[in-house]
């Protein structure tokens, strides 16, 4: 038996995994023109939580432990979607913070990417991340093993369609065409409208970390079921979480500029519902994740840490 | 025997093959918002010569001929990537267009998506083009045959490999740090930088768009080298005879602001070479990849038409 890990020491090896396959996620140059390789490398180097390609990397573990194989392995398929999924993740952020978009100055406690690098090139190192991540897809985990090969196209799938027009992509075209100002803060917008903008906007790579995993560890129908009702469940939480957060956290904590969703007059959860009942919705998303993870037959899993981190954080 | 078919019918007949492909490439609303659907739309059906496509669909073709397969088995196999590089094509021009890249406010005899729909949509409307481009490949063609699904992936990654960091956004990248204005018209380009930005800029996605044609039919790996250095030639030409154009032709003729890469100061084969010799290097271009191919024992195919449709093209 070895030790039960904690949960801290879980997300740092984890993480590690992760810092070290996306040093090498990039072509280099001058393969890769350094001006535009530099400026990738800049948003994606800035750190974050990387809580897509650590939950990515949980899922397939999950599968691993329901099909008695050997988790390390199930790290090693999984690890290209997970820096996949950050690298898309990243893109999103830059393009996000241009001026014409939300039109933000700092991300993750730097100056944004537009700030120190221009606009022109902004717009291309984001080009670059979304597509790097597919060509990453398509060159990793080398197998000949005509079973991965197929996983790994239903991978880039997955990724795609979560990132595309009818989720992420679609979610941020949801964002910019709400413009609650005029009629007062989030006045216009009812909760069904942003749980459904919210899901796709960031819900969607959410669900799709998880279901990634999944499908790359071989885990089957019903899993993946299981695993992608879980992946919706913390994508909604997440979400909470970040309205919470907008509120309660300082600039500082947070890495960018707080309580700007509020001044912008952009629908909140504790907007519409306060800050405890908001607090109490993301608990309840991680506690119905656990009781369809069991209904399912996983296990005691890593995947409900992660959702507990999750809810937790503090920025 | 079937009669011998014009050039022109050839044409015809494949861009039909993808414009009705192309209707149905991207996600319905309302599982894609409209807003952002629609934005996608008015730019992938401003027409266009389908070129990319088109070849794709050629050198599918090519292969076909050569190990004496159905065509049109050879067209429905590679009409997905053919699709995929029009959405690529297509995000980039828009990309491009914007005015923090080239601000053109024309484009395909139209207004440029950032001026109807405004900036941060056609930013992400680019973004969506590019996403859903990797969706389609990772959903078509269906086929449970585990050779074409390893073709599929490999067709993911010389297109993501095409269009990165390596490829189009790099050609891009280099393209944009490039600031001809103070020293003279290209004064400070010399032929080869000029050169190596146009190959990563346009050459690499259409030698991506023969490559993923002849993959996709089955082609070995010797008729996939001959096509590849084919489609490096074309893409050479092309991009000859468009610094030609925008020299020889009107505005209204190309459908964009003609004269704007002289006016701006651009590096252009023209300005390094003259008009004569420009129109004869992309022949030449087209000369060495007849040779190149009949080397590689493909008989008369229509791929040397395409190539001369490149070079002869008014717009």
């Amino acid at each position: 038996m070895t030790p039960p890990v904690t949960l801290e020491a879980y997300l740092d090896a984890r993480r590690a995994e992760v810092e070290a396959a996306l040093a090498h996620a990039l072509p280099p140059a001058p393969d890769c023109p350094a001006i535009v390789g530099e400026a990738m490398r800049y948003s994606l180097d800035a750190g974050g939580k990387r809580l897509r390609p650590i939950l990515c990397l949980a899922a397939a573990d999950a599968v691993a432990g329901q099909r008695g194989t050997d988790p390390a392995e199930a790290h090693a398929l999984a690890l290209p979607a997970a820096c996949a999924l950050e690298l898309i993740h990243t893109y999103s952020l830059v393009h996000d913070d241009l001026p014409a978009m939300d039109n933000d100055t700092m991300r993750r406690g730097k100056p944004t990417l537009h700030v120190v690098a221009g606009e022109g090139m902004a717009i291309l190192a984001g080009d670059g991340l979304l597509t790097e991540a597919f060509a990453l897809l398509a060159r990793e985990p080398v197998s000949e093993d005509p079973a991965v090969i197929s996983r790994r196209l239903q991978v880039v799938g997955v990724i795609a369609t979560a990132a595309g027009g009818t989720g992420m992509v679609g979610g941020q075209a949801l964002d910019l065409a709400m413009d609650p100002q005029g009629s007062g803060p989030g006045a216009s917008i009812d909760a069904a409208a942003l749980r459904a903008m919210h899901a796709r906007k960031t819900g969607a790579l959410i669900t799709a970390a998880a279901v990634a995993g999944a499908v790359i560890a071989g885990g089957d129908a019903s899993a993946v079921a299981a695993i992608r009702r879980c992946g919706e469940r913390f994508g909604l939480a997440f979400q909470i979480v970040d309205d919470v957060l907008d509120v309660e956290a300082t600039s500082a904590d947070l890495g960018k500029t707080a309580g700007k969703d509020a001044a912008a007059g952009k629908p909140t959860y504790p907007a519409l519902y306060g800050l405890a009942e908001s607090k109490q919705m993301a608990r309840a998303c991680i506690d119905d994740a656990a009781t369809d993870l069991r209904a399912a037959g996983f296990g005691d899993t890593r995947l409900l840490d992660i959702g507990r981190w999750i809810v937790d954080r503090t920025h």
